[in-house]
């Protein structure tokens, strides 16, 4: 048992809250326990030179926290544009264009932003997860709005955190077990249960082959848990289809 | 009548949340129409060095936006660091500290961290009037907790916009209000209903000293209903006396 | 009286030398008393994109200090970008802009430099006021070589400021008073007497409509005598029209 | 067969040459193929403070690249200040901390310095792998210049890439292969071969289960033969111990 | 005979007007020709960390030019920041430590800002040469307060600069002669005659030695003529002694 | 005799690698003793706006140093951006496009960068003596590849410094002599031994007319020593004239 009573595979309580602002394309509130992501998925006006006139289009994404989003403040230059926001921003934009059937999104780019507004652990795999709902929203949009031909989804995408501690795996890793677990991985993976991603950092006790298989099979029990989430929003344009 | 019904000295619907960040010494989401501005009050560890050793506190705040919170998307480095952006926080901090007895604070720095979600004209009056909140929750969690001696709140303090066209006031301008009429002006006032700050602009179409007298009452009546909301959280602990 | 011998209502002596500068299109060097600010306008050769095919022209306005300007050195990066200095800049661009028929322009941008030599209090008030016939120096020339077709003059516009101390007002601070006295307004008026800006801080000292009032009636005092200043310059070629 | 005519499984010509620079207390130049990265190894005067007082070290580590080091050059600000080279440096410094016992090392910092001179791809595994050479011989100086008790050193670590195309895997990938395969994993490896990191990604084709698998296996050995070249420089005062 | 009618070695009309500047502990405004530059010798409150318990002071400089100091406007970012700014900030520095004994000076910075109002060529020799008298006013300044000891200067500083076309050498170049003369050299000198700085560029047209040799002649006249200008202000406190 | 046994007018051993870059253009590594600088001259696919349509071709430069270079690590920011930094890039700069005719170059742009890898004093007129090779060398590639229609070279350039002491010249410092020798003077020549840049600083002590003309006798028999190492590498495509 964990100190919130939670179960080694269990989730915290996830809610995504689906149009989240009253502008953006596609916008969710996404909460994991006390961690709250607002995503918001933007069609962008301005296109990327690099791929022009290669009927492909691109998504995009930019990863913040409010200064207050933590226990102790950040200070707002940090908490925007520091390396490892920088680095999360990349990991959200390289998980969400495994969504996406790029050609078919044709010469158009979406930015998602994900700008947390309470931060308790996993905000990256929380991004990852409700920023796939907002993209999904924002596409569907565009599809009835006739801006884009065809729906150019291919598939579902979520994320989930494990960390390992005496040979025992913990799913969705809360800021307290975060700060006492040395290892901790993240994976994105699709509805195929294939990754996207795979983060492991273990620099104070690396982790055994074992281990890794045994992080593998929690997260893929807890990304199975999200789609089941993300469905409930997703589901009426765009069908789960799990394939195990 | 305006496009949205309401008459020319009716505020939109104001809420006030409490405690809207779990972190925060003090917090608020402040709601006028469309427009939310997440508000949250934090002492901060490091004291400046210029009050170091004059037994006074200071109170100072960072206003930002997130890149979807307008109808456009904006860019984050533009969104948070832009002339607009510092013309702001600096006002916002100057009101704030109208409400404090900075001596009675003692050496202490509360950051107030007003970030716009949601952006429907009006941000930097929700700002001041929920940053106000956020703070006097902040100051008497820090009094209960005997950080402060005593309770160093010295003033209501609230802020409202008022437009003027052919010579009618408008209180409260939302987006596609300020949009369309020139002259906009920003009061912040005390319970006492003196000016802490006054900010008119008109740089299309100049205003005379008769519509600067109107802009006035209006936006006093506004306050006052604005300083009604505020003490519903406050009054437990710093009652208002109205002195008209 | 005052600590240098002036009246409540009286001004500095106040000395606009035209043509200050070699190159400029025009340029002043204004003298509030010991404040000395150079102001300079100059017609930008890259115009806007946003007003591209709009048939409007822009006047934008940037404001500095030089390192040893004041009492005791400020560095170059703080001198120059500042919070404040973006702050003051859009004061005196906005404050500009309402002298001027931007369609009239054309196609035109004019950037006002208004550099700080020596800073003695109301460096914002001389850099409109001197800004202002600086930009009509330029425009003048522009009308007389054919670059635009007819003067887009419409208003004078001059600035000053006010303070108040136990409910009597100052006008025109000095850096003296001004660190004295808590209350400081900043106006910015044209010809018809009309207001383009209002600035009143009163971060320390709140202050009374009775007083606003007073202060008004003070800085309209002192924007009078700054017109016929000005009209010693510029009324050759824009004669003055008070409409009081 | 590959390309470049290497089996599947099989790395390209490692050299790791010792003592690459006159000043820094260890450094070697790293070769993979054509990719060559300096490592260096510097004792860091000021120390995090942070850790003061913790009796803890630390190692970080920052990656760059030169302009031409590449098969176009890239701009020096890019080069220097990316988000891919933060995040690489961070990778660098989290997998070289596993390397070393910090509390044995004491209030010391070292810095290790990865700069390509040129780049085929795998230049974030060479600069571990390089690094970890650096950083021992560093910590040997240091110790036998009695700066350290005793030699901080409590595992090897190197890292090696693995792509995956079409199910089969591919050690080592240079950057011709590393453009054509969209899978790309890199692995980073003690000599008890537990896993320090784990970072793949896989935006074009998502990879299943069984092909992380073979990807450990290939990755596993690749990392045992760059421990063989790393202790033929480091093995005289920290013997190699493989746990297999 | 020039295009400004000058002879081949003569300068353009000098002027030094001593105490330009309300507050700086030395100040000049310097003209060579259209060429006004304002320096300013400020005692810095900050002695930097390098030199703290050395006994000895040091002398810095910064330059910069007003945007509309130029023929057409510059952006204020690249005048001031630019690697040509900075660059003559160091040549200025280290031109006016040579006039200074830095043990005498004590531990004491005085930071020489120059700013250019107005440049038609020659503004870092302009600069060097108001620098010194500046400099020397503040010394002569804090030396009467006693905040130093004894007179700290050992040497009269000024620079000039000569252009060689056609083999023929011209003193004290101006702006239009800058653009049509590719070799351009700066000399600074002091009074024993001898070089602090020598920088020459000849990037269109290389010259020969002979052409060194006739530049150095005509720059040594021209310093004559500049001490002559300096020790009007300073040959009260630290009289001239040229040794030929 | 000097520290390391060479004679006044000695260098250290001179040499110079071609073709040291994969990729580049051009590539040398040079070395004057223990000092080594990369330099490698790319042609870049952007051309300068400022000279589209003029038929004229540029050279620029940019010099940065490796972090650990240096006896003691210099930070990243440091090394790349000081004004020491830029300084030395626009010498190098300036030097290069004196060797080329840069109205036969055409609308080309060629970079070199010229890249520390270990400091021992002399980097920058190492940087301009292999910067000229790695120049000619891509000039030769280009001109092969019927990129450019004639080889646009006219001039070898080297560089060289000499330091005075007690009235005697010291060929090419080494760090060590050049932090004990005050007087520094760095020489670029043509072969046609016409100066391309002169720079002299001496700020700790001043030197005479006739110490310089010592210095410029033992520069140039320096630079035509260097000569003859350039033309082993582009004498085959560019012979060496040497006009004396």
């Amino acid at each position: 048992m964990r100190t919130d009573g939670r179960n080694f595979n269990e989730l915290r309580k996830v809610t995504i809250t689906p149009n989240a602002s009253e502008y953006a394309e596609g916008s969710v509130l996404v909460e994991f326990g006390k961690t709250k992501v607002l995503c918001t998925a933007s069609l962008d006006e301005h296109f990327p030179k690099w791929l022009q006139n290669t009927g492909q289009g691109w998504i995009t994404a930019e990863y913040g926290m409010l200064p207050r989003s933590t226990h102790s403040r950040i200070k707002r230059d940090k908490a925007m544009n520091s390396g490892r926001t920088q680095e999360i921003s990349r990991l959200i934009g390289r998980s969400l264009r495994a969504a996406v059937d790029l050609k078919a999104l044709g010469e158009h780019q979406i930015i998602v932003d994900c700008d947390v507004i309470q931060a308790d652990g996993g905000t990256r795999t929380a991004s990852v997860t409700g920023g796939f709902v907002a993209l999904a929203l924002a596409l569907n949009k565009l599809h009835k709005l006739s801006e884009i031909k065809s729906l150019p989804l291919k598939n579902y995408v979520s994320a989930i955190s494990v960390g390992i501690k005496n040979d025992h795996p913990y799913l969705d890793l809360n800021y307290e077990e975060d700060s006492s677990i040395e290892t901790d991985m993240n994976f994105v993976l699709t509805n195929k249960l294939e990754f996207v991603e795979i983060q492991g950092t273990a620099e104070g006790s690396t982790f055994s082959q074992k281990a890794l298989l045994k992080m593998v099979e929690v997260a893929t029990s807890g990304c199975l848990q999200l789609f089941q989430e993300q469905t409930k929003i997703v589901g009426t344009f765009f069908p789960l289809k799990l394939e195990i």
